[in-house]
């Protein structure tokens, strides 16, 4: 990039939706989420902004309101293109701020903030280039690529040499994936349907409307009462019949032995696989679910906190899907390195999404890790879930079951400034 | 307890001391830190009173300040009884927050918060029995014990039978224990002389001073410059002498096959161990320097953010020598979880100190190691840094290379009114 543009401002906002009222998104760790946003847009000394979010479960929104505000300091009035064309070593300074580490490091609240601040420098690149985050990544030899990413603590599995060998694999191609996109899109699967806290008729009623919606494969929580996943997951078989794929969601609620017991119970459905069957954390607990379960895969990622575990899960052969999200780790950046480790071990990547703006951040990720990472497409899906897209300018669209390419330029996370007014906690009309 | 105590209210301070301007606390990692501490005050509807904090490096302290605020309304206007008698199932609702949760889960700003108001709750209950927290643990039954630990995420390597027994097996000889502690102390080490951002004079007569002071093990900084860190380790050694240990902090400076490499270039100074020579996160890449370079120790743990990172350190023969940190994980319960995994693996527990208050805490942790769960000095040493004491009512003393038991009720780490007024941040005397 060769212009002289600055970043010389930052808003934040604490953006809230009352979704705990109806049980939207309820699980078994997350009973009453409101799903939020700290939100963020950055100003420049031209007509471009960047826009970025990351996505919470309600309070403690305001945590990451003020941890971007604080992370702010370090684009702020200095050269933009300094900081995109060097974007791995600045990523690496970000992270490592001298006092803010301390709280992570590379985790929780601050990363999440590092995130949506890395997210928000992304989608004003992509702008001021012109292009989807995805061509913009599509566009830029494996060199450029490289020098993105802060490949500290993972070099014993991925150097950047090996990396480059990965990327250039794939170069040759890249177009006619890209055109391949454009005509069918990208497979997806929807988690709409199993909500913890929604009842047997609305599971019901949600799965017949699924199949005719042309979905192929859905998603229900368990982590309940084994008796209610066991009847549930009779009910959505029912609905969906054998061909289709279920997959199961424990969102951390077991131990490891008591995951290896429920799923040896749940197995007669046939589950796809189980995702977060424990702690986030526990690699080895995951390896030895994944070991005792074959053939139900091991998914699991929302809340993997950085490249560093979702490294050794793969070491581990714990990951039989890799779920990345683009808001728990430190943005684009970091989900590059993870998605070439993922290449590298050949794990599938299918990302995370839902809650606020996901599916629009993620369906980019899908599309790049296709174009120009792992070339394939078989064994991914990326979650759609269908809620909350009409507070964006330019929401995720699904046809027959698939994301569509965007092709607006940017990251497709701006959202509508009558959303931004209403929402705002707590002085937006909504909580008034 | 059968009191009907309630905690009426809270109060939380931002702490901050200007420590970076004498380069107090410079490693690799933390070039400029202003140690810091959130802090709190429980107030109950009787005289007695909780104090508690959490340590941080400078900005982002607020973030804390603010996590334990919104932690805190689990705490107000219920019994205290009702709390502390069911310590475990509390402890595990406070890290199940169902929206604060997704922040972490049980990591960064929001765990370093509920230590802090964890630790406030312990200091309020030894208040009320009038007794320092050792000696509260120690009177406490086997059965006692197990009703305050979550053991959620661990009970693949520990089940409540089993910690049980681990505590059944020390109950006979907790007296002559607890003498042997009032007569000799508990044996600590110094951190005080090798900070990276001292001179080579400087470290030369720190290094003397602490010989005279009767330190037998001494800890230096490294993960600067390689030939740095060769000289500095040559200056200390011709002053410690090679009778006395020798430890090394890398601060996590390095990547896997770096630190491997490093550390045999180092070995000819005969490190004891070598602490956090790589990505707190790596439990893998632990394990594999802890193999390469045998016999020299590998120490981790005042980044570990939870009790299953600390699980499976100890499951993969990562971890030589366990440094539980007391404001790092969720407060003294959860390092009672932590202190019984590292009796079962056998694995030393010495404990990370220094910061704000670290000491003052930390004691009491090594002493009710010593008196209830490993039974055992041999290996174990708990850090001891000379900074920032003369803040604490009851601040941590050293004798002879040892820390003297606590003999006043609580846990020791109300700090005084006049220094809560000057280091407030950022209105205090010392900030304006």
């Amino acid at each position: 990039m060769d212009t002289d543009i600055r970043v010389t401002g930052i808003e934040v906002k604490d953006i809230r939706f009352p979704t705990s009222q109806q049980l939207d998104g309820s699980d078994a760790m997350n009973p009453d989420p409101d799903y939020s946003a700290a939100y963020l847009v950055l100003k420049t000394d031209t007509e471009f902004e960047g826009h970025g979010l990351t996505f919470t479960n309600g309070r403690g929104n305001d945590l990451c309101v003020e941890a971007i505000r604080q992370l702010s300091v370090h684009v702020l009035d200095r050269p933009f293109s300094e900081i995109v064309n060097n974007f791995g070593t600045f990523w690496n300074a970000l992270a490592r701020d001298s006092q803010l580490r301390w709280l992570g490091p590379e985790k929780g609240v601050i990363h999440l903030a590092m995130g949506a601040l890395v997210n928000a420098l992304w989608d004003l690149h992509a702008r001021i280039e012109e292009k989807p985050l995805w061509q913009l990544l599509a566009d830029m030899s494996p060199e450029e690529w490289i020098r993105c990413i802060d490949f500290s603590y993972i070099t014993d599995v991925l150097t950047p040499d090996e990396a480059l060998k990965l990327l250039r694999r794939q170069e040759d191609n890249k177009a006619g994936r890209i055109r391949e996109l454009r005509d069918r899109g990208y497979p997806a699967y929807t988690t709409s349907a199993g909500w913890l806290g929604y009842s047997d008729e609305k599971i019901r009623r949600l799965c017949r409307e699924a199949v005719q919606a042309g979905w192929d494969a859905v998603k229900m929580k368990v982590g309940g009462d084994l008796k209610d996943d066991l009847r549930r997951a009779a009910i959505i078989r029912e609905e969906i019949g054998w061909e289709r794929k279920l997959m199961m969601d424990a969102n951390q609620k077991w131990d490891v032995d008591e995951a290896i017991r429920n799923m040896e119970a749940l197995s007669e459905f046939e589950p796809w696989w189980i995702e977060e069957p424990t702690s986030p954390d526990d690699i080895l607990g995951h390896a030895k679910i994944a070991e005792a379960i074959d053939p139900i895969k091991v998914a699991t990622g929302e809340h993997a906190q950085n490249r560093v575990i979702f490294k050794q899960l793969m070491q581990a052969g714990a990951l039989d899907i890799c779920q990345i999200d683009s808001c728990r780790v430190g943005g684009v950046n970091e989900n590059l390195a993870i998605m070439l480790m993922a290449a590298k071990f050949d794990v599938p990547v299918c990302p995370h999404a839902g809650g606020v703006g996901l599916c629009e951040y993620v369906q980019h990720l899908s599309m790049i890790d296709y174009i120009a990472v792992s070339g394939r497409q078989k064994g991914r899906m990326t979650e759609y879930v269908d809620h909350l897209h009409e507070h964006f300018l330019e929401p995720a669209k699904i046809e027959n079951g698939h994301y569509i390419l965007p092709d607006q330029p940017g990251y497709s996370i701006e959202m509508r400034q009558q959303s931004l007014r209403d929402y705002a906690y707590p002085e937006g009309s909504i909580w008034r």
